[in-house]
């Protein structure tokens, strides 16, 4: 292994903004000195793409940085892994996409570019992927059976249990569910499910931080049911038992908390990590404080998988404009989560 | 009317933190300048405070500022007023206090200040209801059958409809549902209850921008739902039929918002008030921007009641340490709401 984790991008939607971002991110400064980027997209793409970001308005010129594109072929056979790389998936007909438009072609291309990254890193050719957005209406038009990125990986790894985790430099929150109806919540909740998603909170921030991560964790009522006066005693039931249980399995952890009382700045500076019982509890905080410097973690996988945490902006493809900071940040918490792992870092 | 709104001050709990601030506020120039405090509240316990903040570490004298007492009798005799008062209800024996201990008759001295100020602000003596803190559990033991100030202000004045508000200078929300359990707000949504919610935001904004405000609602679900796909098409049921319906009232409102992007200083400049669905939708978001800060206002009564966003804090009580800050802003917004509802500011 190289002392700087070797890291696949997937270029997402070839019709959004992932390609012109993950094409930045292979000359960038910030992202060479933390990996080696391999890219896992399309070299048709990638040619019109460096065309159309020289003459933006960014006035970059992106060009594939020098990279060296391997067939996929080429890149089973390949050895060491010394520098940025290009693999090219060949999924589509470069010539026939329309930046911005959703089409079955661009949605099973994303797809394929996501499963090759895969089997990489199954393969340990590669020691974590970061992933450019999809779109989700494309992946279904393809016939792709996964609602999301999320869901396609913790499919083709055969993960036991996993959760999303979004971090910033301000606030780091897991979820305990997600994308599911605000009135499914309830009944989702388990001790078994909770514990889990403490246990991986725990594990991954002891890799990020090498040290015993501090947690918390929310209720699910007002006042976190204020003693049974609201709500059917979900904290009672669900989330005590489960910190319990965590305490004796030696993680620092306190609640459930009051959820508005979790997030203040004082809350904030006493723990790592929030654990939160539904996605707009953790998401409400976090996008206030991390708009468009988050990073999403999928937790729980056999391997290290972190995303950018916006869309693919159809509106603004191709046009050079798309900002890449939740790119490089999610390069950046790859990194950060690949040599942890390595190195068992928190005594975990 | 003096051109100062004259404001009856509810002392709160006598064992709290609620006398100590009452009396700073009847001394603090900022308060002065914006109303005519009138305090209801007992005069053993004014005393007995004056004695104790005199001796307390903020080093302040407060006293009863130089303020005129009367009893109930004279002061439904009195004619104009001219400065600030402290009216003693006279409902328990001072003495008797144990400052930070729940009693009964604690409890109902609280409810009895409350009540009379009701009176007076229903007679039009005063232009409006700032309250200090109570103790829910020393009203239950005090056999008063109403859960908090916010319930006895709505029965007590025979409001229709009425609505939480929770206001700062950086985000103000209002909300649909608040003090059930998380699984029962589903069940309480209707399109009447949103529309009367977004009517009474934009009347009691109306009043204190003294112009048309300009208002947002959130979806439910996470994503809003995004088009049904998670939960139960709440927005399309609820959210969007009110929103129509108050639009054609000429109120200025966008959504169902996605509610983790509601709350972005992009979206806060954008709107004047946030509506919210539930409880932790609203307080998550303006407790972190404004914990110490925040007052309460109930909506939809026939009289301008706020709050201090804060409790009892039984462990601090009588001991001077109380920060006021959050009193002195609910004296300003009932001020400022007393005197925008006169003016019948807004248009509205």
């Amino acid at each position: 292994m190289n002392s700087r984790p070797i890291l696949g991008l997937t270029m997402g939607d070839p019709a959004g903004i992932g390609p012109e971002l993950c094409l930045r991110a292979l000359r960038e400064p910030a992202v060479l000195r933390r990996c080696v980027p391999v890219l896992f997209g399309d070299a048709g793409v990638v040619k019109r793409i460096a065309k159309i970001n020289g003459k933006s308005r960014t006035g970059t010129k992106d060009g594939n940085g020098g990279c060296r594109t391997l067939s996929l072929a080429e890149w089973e056979k390949l050895g060491a892994v010394t520098g940025p790389l290009i693999v090219d998936c060949a999924a589509l007909d470069a010539k026939k996409i329309k930046p911005g438009k959703i089409s079955a072609a661009c949605g099973r291309a994303g797809f394929v570019f996501i499963e090759q990254a895969i089997r990489s890193a199954l393969a340990k050719k590669i020691d974590g992927v970061v992933t450019a957005p999809i779109h989700k209406e494309a992946l279904r038009l393809s016939g792709v059976n996964h609602p999301g990125q999320t869901e396609i990986f913790t499919a083709l790894t055969g993960a036991r249990r996993s959760c999303m985790m979004l971090r910033s430099g301000v606030l780091t929150v897991s979820m305990v569910t997600t994308h599911i109806g605000y009135s499914e919540v309830p009944k989702k909740l388990s001790v078994r499910r909770v514990q889990d998603v403490i246990e991986l909170t725990a594990e991954a921030m002891g890799w990020m931080l090498r040290r015993p991560p501090r947690l918390a964790i929310c209720g699910l009522n007002p006042h976190a049911g204020e003693h049974g006066l609201f709500g059917q005693n979900e904290e009672e039931w669900f989330v005590e038992p489960a910190v319990v249980q965590a305490r004796k399995s030696g993680i620092a952890i306190v609640g459930p908390l009051v959820p508005d009382a979790a997030f203040t700045p004082g809350q904030r500076k006493k723990f790592d990590a929030i654990v939160t019982l539904y996605h707009d509890q953790g998401h409400i905080p976090f996008k206030m404080l991390a708009f468009d410097t988050g990073v999403n973690l999928t937790l729980g996988l056999p391997i290290v998988r972190t995303s950018v945490d916006h869309g693919t902006a159809f509106d603004i493809a191709w046009q050079g404009l798309a900002d890449p900071q939740s790119l490089f940040a999610a390069v950046g918490v790859a990194a950060e989560l690949a040599a942890g792992r390595k190195s068992k870092g928190g005594g975990l």
